[in-house]
């Protein structure tokens, strides 16, 4: 069979599956082409699942290009169902169409990949949801002028998980992980004001950033608005806002923006960041709200992991979003 | 001197205490049977700690059979005083009886030595409060059965704190540590709707455990209805509904039950689980009702442990559970 | 240059500073005196940073001495911006004055310098604020003497954030890490009723260090009481009480009181402590009062840390101080 | 399909190969039945891999069930390609049949597992060379037995590469990993007088192990003398003696032989053991012989390796061994 | 100052010297151009160190880019003083000249900062000896093309330890780190037979690279012919062949020729390499050789290192080197 | 029982010894005496222990005193038995006294003590061989001293095994580890032609140190002698040479003599050491020669080892000496 995406690589790996296990374990429910017989169905999917191996564009050294295996590797311990919700995963179906191809030393022509990979999930199967797993944070820039080349006249927001605002300089780092948004409002694919962050925290970002972000009217609420309005209510409200601004929200979550006592294995990772269980109500709400139509999830370092706690993490926000999603359809 | 208990060896070493010593610390606190001089004066004893160095019928790879002596070695660092509730342990006579003998090859016959463990020290000092250290959570379900052949007329309840149903099949895994509870259920020793369990989370039970659970009226909160009833809410009314039912509440505390960041030394831990302070307020509260009549703590791998914070946990877990019990005995 | 300060040894390294950064990082916003050209403006400063890299003092076997400079590599990672309280730290001058001298084997020498170096400071520079970096704890005991030397008429009292009493017996242990609380009291330094502890958790004081306590009048809350009535309002009464009582406040931070899912790196961290988000609160509302007058953060063990979590937070409790000083300047 | 061995699941999961690069990897190199298409050409195969997750039989505590896996991941790093004696492992055609089944709780089905697997593979297959990845070393007994079961009429030596007799009482210790030569022994399947032990060290056998060696005319050489005599020279003296009293030598490769500094992996890693060239070389040398006709490698715990060294080390091994056994058939 | 070379910003921290030592410690010999009085006396200086904080261009994810601060930090822990040879380095005059610039998405830029440097050092100063720290190994043929733009007519030379040939396809990976040596031999910049690599091993070079190897004329030798022929009989010869082919040999040391037990951190670290003590002999011999005229250290990952064994070999390799130097300067 | 050395305290903690086991392991092997019924036959013990769990004095932060327990642990995993010598060593009576009794902030008192109990024990059992485990290389001086306290009239000299002259001055360090021998000669305890220090390497040591060396006649071989000489052929030398000279040879086994890969947990570990059996070699034969009367073995941190190496190798150092001990006894 040739593959049908040619900016992807099939998963580097895939589990064996026991076809006949009525209780599959995540690893078992989660599609991959090449076990698919005969012509794909591609109506049936719900979800599509892209890695993008790339941290040669992070400002610090990161090997978060490694996330993507992790995540696949560490799924196998999950089950698709959520007992805090009651909610079955195994309704919805969900593919892992691989990795999109990289280059070792064209970071530009890796950052192209990724866009034309978005571009062609959203041309051929524009009903299939996009969850993008980094990767740096450079790879949200690409993503959203993916989407933008297929869907020009929609308005897109940002819904940003985050520490920082990445809003960093374009002349200064090019597209790294520390300019994304920056990317997306100078580049005029987002409005600045259409951008939503929740979770800034710390010393990590530069008071001329925050001038930045005031000028180009950028929301934002740090860790501690969160400690004291309840992460449901800043995210709703944000989710209320954008959709009544935009078209399309896209949910971008840097890893970061978690405190590195449960998430350690994030190069930027530091004290006083949300809890993982605001995390994962946060996603949990996005995955509900019908604007929500793509999804990533960045500069997780599996490498610098402790007791594969973080990567752990990174497939429990995955799987909250789409118990969320799961709830969504089924509205 | 012989040793009294013939199902148990001595612990593997004992910590030199200094007599005079007008602050002991937890270790010099903690008696053991090789320093009592002439006849044991068996009433003297208020608790009897067991150890059970057993963690090959663990369904993954576990060294939880070394987590009675990670115990033993930590608690030289903790004093019995209790500073939060200004309760003085060394009111209480704790011995440690050490471990309960195990085959190398032959699971059966560590289980049976089990429950024979159990059932003779309730049959020759059931005033002594039994407190077992796992080993893995298969143990739970042989020494439930150890109390019920003392005590056939009992009615027994379980208060579980754990991630895990452990309702998995009997069929497929034998007497693991994924079994214990349907093992009780299905062998007639305790009734389903007299197991409370405490702390689910997570993407972690198969959806079929969850209808079994309900099938046979199993009650059990998550760590979602944590956050938003409280804990001490919680342990309060499920030990006040167990009270009414049985009559006798066994306390099994499985470590997984614990968020990773504050314990990476289980080999399930995962990120979404209750805070340690919240544990150490359930079984502080379960210590101090009077039906709460044996305990055990499971499922710890010390190996696996970060900079010995999950086995500090562990020692702090039972001696909030102490603090509580000697409330109790002081009420 | 002949080094101003004969008792303190100059930084064992700088960062070098891009001059013209309109965005300066922590590392080229503080200054050190080797860059000053000519004669040194003094009353330039606003807080002078004093590192104290000793731990043979210390009870358990303790790296702390590598704190000072493990701090100094890590706030190159930090803007000097509070984010959260949108407080720009550039305005103020804080300097790196280096490190007091130790010697090997002398540690009584090593305690008079650190008396001596806080003594010189204040006689020549008063209006410059001590922020000292432990080091363990015996260091305060120290500090708070050379400033007594300088400000005799003063009443001092203490503000500490702590999981122990420090109360330990001078005559078993000297002035060790467990003992300077006990020392500023028995030697009239300071009245036990002037000292308020913050943050005591577990089982790691003794029950006659309780008595103690309470036989000299010393005011403490538990982390159950924090949660119980929240940090800022234990931390606020506790500054409110010590400002009716005394001149001067001293601040002194054990990270011990840090629950160890955040703080590894502290060797006698453990479970049931403080938050990082709970210092970070209590370090700024003192920040803020106008009678806390110096500070010091003791017991950090590099060597001890995981994936660099305690040191980034001590960083992160320095800035937090910081920022409410910047705020009470402002005010 | 089917699976052809129904005591064996397939590989737990599959790499995906790029079937057109010139130069592949050994993840590409290794087959597994699951590409293969129509009916599988047996005769084609020259060596069959068998993993086996078994460690609860282990005396320590042992994640080494986890092996296998680490193993084939590992692998990806590897070209099947011996520059140092220009052999080019493409040439062998190898298959990876998968994991023999293993129960949770019931030691001795697992065994008996082991055995009837090793007995079909030789049954369906004897031209297949089969080389097991463990597990602890109690496999070792279990598949000489499935050997023989086959072949009864051979006369079957070991070559044992090991810092244990394993001579350990059965009666004590049951099938355990410090018990397999004296099971065979014991039971009549190998003559004592036809192992051959290389590589003891240190002082981890009781001098009653090292009588009864003797007593059964068992040979043995030292880490001291294969330091004197050379690796070389000893390996290939036992293989030469053995080849002249037995049909079949079985080879077994306990990691523990070892020295920890190269292979901290081991439960049982100790210094003073062999280096990593040394083993590559041992191994070499029997992959040459042409009465070598089985393999196996255990007691790799993967979960206690740093920096993978240990991992990497048996992936070496495995394919040292492979490039003498393409020697012998292109001989 | 402004600081003399415009391609590389100073290092980005000095340490503080004590001027009158009179048993000075490496960081306080090696000297830097902010402490120079007035104008520099460049004819003063034998040695000049420059870092290259890249390895976005490797082919798997690394950290080799934080290896040249790793080294300034570790190299405070050293005498330099060799008491194996009695060679007292402080004779040879040591600068360290900082950090080449690099940009974070554009490798191209970064590449050919690195030519520029090489080029500008050796247009300036071309008696000085430039001693490059990486960084990961692309920067190899960078180093040589600067060389090569100053002396375009010397014939240059390559005497390279390493365990893979770095003759990978610059096609498929670009200028990345698996591909230096076929970079210069395609560009013409050397010959192949004009390159000598010594300390291949294991399997981690294709067939097809051997081949080609072969083909371009290229001399090498295996650890196994190390462990045969003596390290000092094969570097002697090769650096005797060499010098009668070439004008200059171009030094460079990849990190991933040790056996990873002494050398845990660096990405494509295996077993079967080098001894530590093998390769220091190795630099000591080409220290001492007058053809060998600039010298470079690669793929030193500080992240991946264990107990910083790695780093402080790396500082070893570069003062067994500088320890030979001076022996030839003083021949 | 009162303990009969009062400088000492028993072992913090003793194992529980099955008394009927024929092949003990060393914790069943070694002997204390709080197991010794009636009076205490001194005359018995061939071997006793003495823990010194100091290394406040080190002049980097070691917790090297916490290695005579960490010995303790470890070496319950090993045999009493040699196989590569074919020695028994529970032929030897061996007495663990427990450890010298420290100060927490006054090093002399320490040092006095440690000096004290090496009197005691000459004074009252002179024909008990007395073995120290460190604790930090200062206390060689003071057990010297204590030797010589009691035998005035004997020549002692130093058989050391280090990387190190520990030759630096008393003025700058006082009585430090990196000082003890250069005490030695300074308060004429031993000449320095009567010290042999075999094992230095790489760049550890300034000139001067050798160059005083030099000046007091003291022998010394680098590890570089070792490898072209042998350590066989080294050690004999030494021993011979001292045994001419003096009456009484001291072994002091500083661990940082052995290379880092296989010895990570020393402070001052480095690449370019003995290799572990090299030095079980050397106190081998230490172990063998009549006039050795007395060893410590120090600088070993075990919160600094990796995968427990270090300790291991601590214990196999103990046992390979009295491997020889044995034999001289035998001889």
């Amino acid at each position: 069979m040739q593959y049908p995406y040619p900016l992807l690589n099939p998963p580097p790996f895939v589990w064996t599956k026991d076809e006949n296990n009525p209780n599959p374990k995540v690893h078992e429910w989660i599609q991959d082409l090449s076990h698919q017989q005969g012509a794909i169905d591609w109506d049936h999917f719900d979800v599509a699942i892209m890695g993008i191996p790339l941290s040669r564009s992070s400002i610090s050294a990161s090997s978060a290009s490694e996330n993507p295996d992790a995540i696949r590797r560490a799924w196998k311990s999950f089950y698709p169902y959520n007992l805090e919700h009651d909610v079955d995963l195994t309704e919805l179906n969900v593919v892992d169409l691989g990795d999109v191809r990289q280059h070792v030393t064209d970071i530009a022509q890796c950052h192209q990949n990724i866009t034309d990979a978005m571009a062609a999930q959203q041309t051929h199967h524009p009903n299939v949801f996009p969850l993008t797993i980094g990767g740096d944070h450079s790879i949200t820039a690409m993503l959203v002028k993916g989407w933008k080349e297929v869907h020009p006249d929609q308005e897109v927001g940002i819904l940003q998980l985050d520490t920082h605002f990445d809003l960093r300089s374009l002349e200064e780092f090019g597209p790294a992980n520390g300019t994304p948004i920056r990317n997306l409002i100078e580049s005029g694919t987002v409005q600045g004001s259409n951008v939503h962050n929740i979770g800034l925290h710390g010393f990590f970002n530069s008071k001329s950033l925050k001038d930045y972000a005031d000028h180009v009217g950028l929301h934002y609420k740090t860790v501690r608005d969160v400690r004291k309005e309840g992460i449901d209510s800043i995210v709703k409200d944000a989710l209320d806002q954008l959709s009544k601004k935009v078209d399309v929200i896209y949910l971008t979550v840097d890893m970061d923006v978690l405190d590195m006592s449960g998430a350690p294995g994030v190069p930027a990772s530091t004290p006083g960041g949300l809890w993982t269980s605001e995390l994962f109500e946060a996603v949990h709400l996005a995955g509900q709200h019908p604007s929500v139509k793509a999804m990533d999830l960045v500069c997780l370092d599996p490498v610098k992991d402790v007791a594969q706690m973080t990567v752990k993490t990174g497939v429990h926000v995955m799987l909250s979003f789409l118990t969320g999603y799961s709830q969504r359809k089924n509205a």
